[in-house]
């Protein structure tokens, strides 16, 4: 069981571009012990692999268009194309999910911490692959094995706010599945799962702040080594009471 | 801006009873310093609230009996008088928005870690009034200025799993409003709310647990003193697209 629980914020990253080797830049901004948790703001992992789009670039559809409202039409156009289907709209605000199956507002692209005015940050192409290279390049340069998550703020239904959330995962469990074991009264629990991989990211998000440049953490002191994937944190349509 | 953050387990209570002086119990097995946030399980605020409802005393009505499937249908009936809408059932899952407007499963009435078998365990009537108390018997007996999360865990749509989420807040903000801020490319931030207390509350679950029996931690070395309420997460049905 865990004794205490640390979280770390890791500072003096540069200004990451496309090609740049994240793992080495954090390899060197922090020394990793085993069973850490290195928790990653999805944007640095999507500038790294390229994920920008500019939108002088964009020609927006009708359907853009009219989602846009009075906004501009050709992020609207960029959101639709990272979409496998708009959940909610109430224009501007658009509910969609990705092409990965995450519901999220705007389909994950974002505008703030982009490459400048103009350009857009779509989310990683296979959040888990991000993961995953980054849990091995890690390896490879520091000999310590940690966990990753590639993380994402995210809004909810019936609550406001948004919270951070995994959306890859490496190296860790995602969910921690209570089912069979007894609580302190011998009561069994029924189907209890626990997203802990979004309760880390979310402990993560307190020391990186949206303002402040830190765009990755550690999270030391749990025991979730494991073979999750943040695919497990996505709620099968079949079994799904709100889509 | 935050350097590290803390989150420690508190262990040693006594199994909670009506009437109990959960604060003086809390003060006792930690020593608090000025900015912490105290986070503890709902239940154990229940407990020593008298939320709790043997089974033996409760009389299952017709929409109950329908609810329950196969299951018992008193549970269904304790259900249902928690609720003030039944947002989503299939049978013997039912997801309904409590009085207090909380949407969670079974309107957050539970049996693991009751009182034993036979009971159930209830939210408490007004958490943010259950937060505040505690924060203030807190401060009495200490001379601290903490704050407090009346927390429990809740599920969502479209992920797998529960988080812990606050539902009562005392002495924290709940939400962080970074609107009007600016990322560190100069963009403008909109509408991004944080709902800091709902992160807050899930870094504690990861050292809680839900079968060991530890109903509080502390979470130390964040900045985020204010006057939130756990009803500032509740989004206003109005502003909902979801219900």
């Amino acid at each position: 069981m865990t004794c205490e629980l640390r979280v770390v914020p890791i500072r003096g990253l540069p200004e990451l571009e496309e090609g740049d080797d994240l793992g080495a830049l954090l390899a060197e901004a922090v020394t990793l012990e085993p069973g850490d948790v290195l928790v990653v703001a999805q944007k640095a992992v999507s500038k790294v692999e390229g994920r920008v789009v500019s939108l002088d670039d964009v020609e927006p559809s009708a359907q853009a268009r009219e989602l846009a409202g009075d906004e501009d039409a050709r992020r609207f156009e960029v959101i639709l194309r990272e979409s496998r289907e708009v959940v909610r709209a109430r224009p501007p605000l658009v509910i969609a999910e990705t092409r990965h199956g995450f519901v999220c507002a705007s389909a994950g692209v974002d505008a703030s911490n982009a490459k400048g005015p103009g350009t857009l940050v779509l989310l990683p192409l296979d959040p888990d692959a991000s993961a995953r290279r980054l849990r091995e390049r890690l390896g490879e340069l520091t000999g310590v094995d940690v966990g990753v998550i590639v993380s994402d703020s995210c809004g909810r239904a019936w609550r406001r706010g948004t919270t951070d959330v995994a959306l890859g995962v490496a190296g860790i469990h995602a969910l921690l599945d209570l089912k069979g074991r007894r609580d302190s009264t011998g009561y069994e629990l029924h189907a209890t799962e626990i997203a802990v991989a979004d309760e880390i990211a979310g402990a993560a998000e307190l020391v990186m702040g949206k303002t402040d440049g830190v765009p990755a953490a550690v999270v030391r002191g749990l025991s979730v080594a494991g073979e999750g994937r943040g695919a497990d944190l996505v709620m099968p349509r079949e079994r799904d009471l709100f889509r």
